[in-house]
């Protein structure tokens, strides 16, 4: 089994290549519109920093995670930037699709993470899992409103923000069994990915309205 | 007269049908948009969460509303996922018109304690004022915006935004002339529900811009 | 050279016209879109005002800019009002490009002040700069994203956010060799509205990516 610091490593590792992966959505989502080079970087940012920010304001927590991980923002910036000048003359349309991989784990760390964060300061499960949810949801809710798009992830009938409430149900209750939170953090965040990547691979999806008349109505921003 | 009792009965029974009615509005916006289940329950969360959350925040107070009382996560997840359920065959928009009924109490009860618990911690008669209007029209705000629609509460020349000011100077005024809070809320409550039934009712609306070019031109969402 | 007092008086001035000019391009906008009355004084007061509130909120700041200065939401409804009685039956397209001029103004004062506020609050340099540049642009996004528009802010192509960048790195930069706040906000604020209108007269603009194909694509909302 693996030790305390390697969990610790572990999730470093997947809260850098969700950062980058929900910066690199917002950056593309960005070049497609045609903002500016600020506003590549203005949406890589928030793509990437809404949620958690968001979560840290309703729960009262500061210094916020960007403030306290400065370095992050660095990333961004560079995100956005890179973005810009290397989309600048190409298609595109190839890595937006390559992107819903790293993005799965990205949605997991966030949501594992984000309910972790709100058990830690004594939420209930549900609103510990909520928090989670938000953590995870909220950037690429504001990248899509910013942008003029219906909200992707609550409009592309994918299993998303779905997957994000039950991996914080689990890690609460990984929790509750006496588990450590590294360990609640790491399964929760692993589960969601894996779900979302089975989701991917095998094309499930949330029911459907009408079978007739949805399709093509939704705009699919990445 | 009423029992303070009474009157604390009367108020919770407002703010259950002004969380209802909100949350109704958002989830049959939010399956008219063809949102799936998942954006259902988002949308219902935002609207009928959004208003009360943002004046806490505002206010720096916390716990927020939702958190303490949980109980409404339940029931707002029961509406929407029954909305979705529900509307999934069949048309609704009769039922979007009835909404408005109910809705006419969320905007009185919502706007009117939030202006009190703003001078609870001793707000200006203004700002009070001002928050128990956020309270009561950011979630329909939110909702549009997060649809890409106009947002109705202040693109459709009704009544709306402006009976919650003036309602909001109401409870003030009654607590400055040493009306008991659950007074000035009651009856601020009330004369705000009243004043946009009788809007609905006779079909006042504010001034409008040129007669010729503004109807047709508005989406009204509801 | 300047007493403390005399630069105080100036950046009151500053602050004055910054909050009219914005206040004055969000009720523009909100007029074009048709909105009633109320909206005209919302969106004013967003335009205006929810940089510095979201500032104050990251940062953890009370009370809020507008608590504490309630004049302003005065002159914030009489500018909403007056716009929607004044446009109401008129051509109001050459106001609309004149308001570029006292907006540079309040570029500069929002995003020098905002950095300011930040460092007084032991921000890191980066930080209290992005604090500064949220404090500016945030209300021009925020106004633009309720009436459905691709943000201008971040859209135009413009010099604009990347100058409240470079703004406010100058006013840590004065502070940091030994200058006072009063003195570095002055100067940010004069230097940041300087290169503004320069790059209005002059029509800089940043890296366009397809000499063809932007052109046309980008609604400008003022």
């Amino acid at each position: 089994m693996l030790g305390e610091t390697a969990l610790q490593t572990l999730l470093f590792v997947f809260e850098g290549v969700g950062v980058v992966a929900f910066a690199l959505s917002g950056a593309l989502a960005a070049v497609r519109k045609r903002l500016d080079v600020v506003g590549v970087v203005v949406v890589a940012f928030l793509t990437a920093m809404a949620g958690g920010t968001l979560r840290d304001v309703l729960l009262d927590r500061s210094p916020l995670f960007w403030v306290e991980h400065e370095y992050w923002l660095w990333v961004i910036i560079a995100i956005g930037v890179g973005s810009a000048i290397i989309l600048r003359s190409r298609h595109f349309e190839p890595t937006s699709r390559a992107i819903q991989w790293p993005d799965a784990l990205g949605l997991g760390v966030f949501a594992a993470a984000g309910t972790q964060i709100a058990l830690d300061m004594d939420s209930s499960p549900l609103i510990a899992t909520l928090m989670g949810v938000i953590s995870a949801v909220t950037g690429g809710i504001l990248r899509d409103v910013m942008l003029n798009d219906l909200p992707w992830v609550v409009a592309s009938f994918q299993l998303y923000a779905i997957l994000a409430f039950g991996g914080g149900l689990m890690v609460w209750g990984i929790g509750a069994v006496g588990g450590s939170p590294q360990l609640a953090v790491t399964v929760g965040a692993l589960s969601i990915t894996l779900a979302r990547v089975l989701s991917l691979a095998f094309n499930w999806s949330l029911p459907n309205w009408r079978k007739d008349d949805h399709t093509g109505t939704i705009e699919l921003p990445r």
